[in-house]
């Protein structure tokens, strides 16, 4: 590991503690070095406050004469709610840049690096890309597409039911399980379930860690079957809103909009357009969406090529059942040759558990 | 780790590396060590040929006296097809004998250590005690219950599909996964399938890898549907044996016998009794049973507590589908709490494939 390795690897650490912290921006870290010594760290902590490089540079203050600095995204050259970064490190006199990854957004991208290597600063790019480029998926995404990085979760046995033929399904995974669950729900900006969800369990879906944000309630209703009385309706905890078709009554959406609830009826006359679901999300400024339906909303997101990522939590455990229903259900694909591949799949053990998470290919929908 | 640690295991790996060949005796390894010195290296090759420490004594010959001796199963005591290795041992003038495991049979276990004691022999049990049993864990099970080791292997997506809504399979996993089944077909005394993997497949069901043992094939049919012309019944490479239920015509089982296949008429009227089968198969010497039927013949082995181990390869991807076979259907269980565990599950990857591999707890069944 060269020392260009190190430091980075010391700010992108800094920077991935403050997951879910810093939505809509990125996470990004900074350190800066001079003479062999740490002389200034910063990470990015909420949007509308500092960047990453102002808070090292602050930290630094006459030590950034002459001294390397260290950013895990390229410095901005915009001047946005804060002004360029790259001026800033311009003008404290840092000697060299070394950055993990130019910004994800085409229009700005390189832009910044061109404004430091004009002002005769040495720039080098790529230490540590691919790690710091996955840090940021969500943000890498929305920034370039305008719709929610959409994460797909589901809990089964090792021969993929969610239940068992009688339905019953407590509990599949154990509680060191169930805990990362909330840990991710906190991540995201948005938690999506189908309405039958919500009638057999009445869930809060909210994330019952220390610390946990509370992410936005998003049900999945074409008719608008939702109980008035179920907690998404009436518990105030995080807002809730409800994707519908065009068949439902205008008598049950006021009922519901009267109580607080934000009623879409996307493009379709039976049921939720998925593709209306994503796009509204994405002009509402949802940049991250975690899914916890059923195997009939996860097929619907899946072979519609709507799934960016998936985490797959899988007990140790058998329960058969030609009946029992599966995490992925739906029609299905016809031809094996044409099934989804998960590329970068990786399984780890989480308390008696594995977890597995992966990326599907966008090639292999059905679409 | 300790000298004695570093013996054992060079004593285990040459023993592993025979794994398939030595049934129905068990694997096991001998290394003498005389004044820090490796004199005699001992493998049981083949049931009937001379044990490990005969193989070890012979090439140590004079540098025996005063040496230790390692061994990763109890010498045994008693005059079978060869004499005694205890007093082989004994006779040789060895000082000191390291024992990974007693034997497994309850009828002789610490009789090979109490007969070296008596002769005056340090003996140390349980070095590598874990590693020596799972070794041997299809001859442990058989010398005990005199029903064969049963592991069950599938091959499944993500979602625990083996096929697609239109059951279309080929292929499921990678090449390389599928080289390791014909390792493990290679392993086991005898295959096991149901007729609808013969009417549909018409598989050969033989160990394609360099100096791959083909098992003895067994086919699960309850009304002897089997086709007179499928391979299983006329290739000849190997024995094939079948097991029907009462519900079966005298001229098919004549037709079939008369093509030198062996008929087992078990007990039930209309379904194949499972528990008949395994008996059946412990008769017979069958130590080392490997299932590679669909997911109803998985299920009635499974929920009867039949299975001792699964091997199961999952392929990073996704195929969905309400109507999908699973790799276990039946009935199913109907309480999660209820559900088959595994323990000592592990995940490994292969070529592009992930292996499961798990043994459940014999509470989880149904009966």
């Amino acid at each position: 590991m060269s020392s260009h390795e190190f430091y980075m690897d010391l700010a992108l650490s800094n920077a991935k503690n403050l997951k879910g912290q810093t939505d809509p921006n990125p996470l990004v870290g900074s350190v800066i070095v001079n003479d062999n010594r740490i002389v200034g760290i910063g990470t990015h902590l909420k949007a509308g406050e500092p960047h990453a490089e102002i808070h090292a540079l602050r930290m630094a203050a006459d030590m950034s004469r002459g001294a390397t600095i260290y950013v895990t995204l390229e410095p901005c050259s915009h001047f946005g709610r804060t002004g360029p970064c790259a001026q800033a490190i311009i003008t404290a006199g840092i000697k060299k840049v070394v950055v993990a990854t130019l910004d994800p957004n085409p229009l700005v991208s390189g832009n910044g690096v061109r404004m430091l290597e004009e002002a005769g600063i040495e720039v080098i790019v790529s230490v540590r890309e691919e790690e710091s480029r996955k840090m940021n998926e969500v943000f890498n995404k929305f920034i370039v597409d305008k719709t929610p990085f959409v994460t797909l979760k589901a809990a089964s046995t090792l021969d993929g039911k969610i239940a068992t033929h009688s339905l019953d399904s407590k509990w599949i995974t154990s509680e060191e399980a169930r805990l990362d669950v909330h840990l991710l729900r906190s991540q995201h900006m948005a938690i999506l379930v189908g309405v039958g969800t919500v009638i057999e369990d009445d869930p809060e879906l909210t994330a019952r860690i220390p610390n946990g944000r509370n992410p936005l309630r998003l049900v999945l209703d074409s008719t608008l079957r939702i109980p008035l009385d179920s907690k998404l309706v009436t518990d105030g905890i995080a807002d809730t809103w409800i994707f519908t078709s065009r068949n439902h009554t205008n008598e049950k959406r006021k009922a519901l909009e009267n109580l607080g609830i934000s009623i879409y009826e996307t493009n379709k006359d039976t049921q939720v357009d998925v593709f209306d679901v994503v796009r509204i999300l994405g002009e509402k400024g949802i940049s991250s969406l975690f899914i916890e339906g059923g195997g009939t909303i996860n097929a619907a997101f899946l072979e519609n090529g709507l799934i960016d990522k998936v985490v797959f939590y899988f007990a140790p455990k058998l329960v058969g059942g030609k009946l029992a229903p599966t995490f992925v259900e739906g029609t299905g694909i016809e031809w094996m040759k044409d099934a989804i591949n998960l590329r970068d799949g990786e399984f780890s053990k989480i308390g008696k558990d594995f977890k597995f998470t992966g990326y599907p290919e966008k090639g292999g929908n059905t679409r």
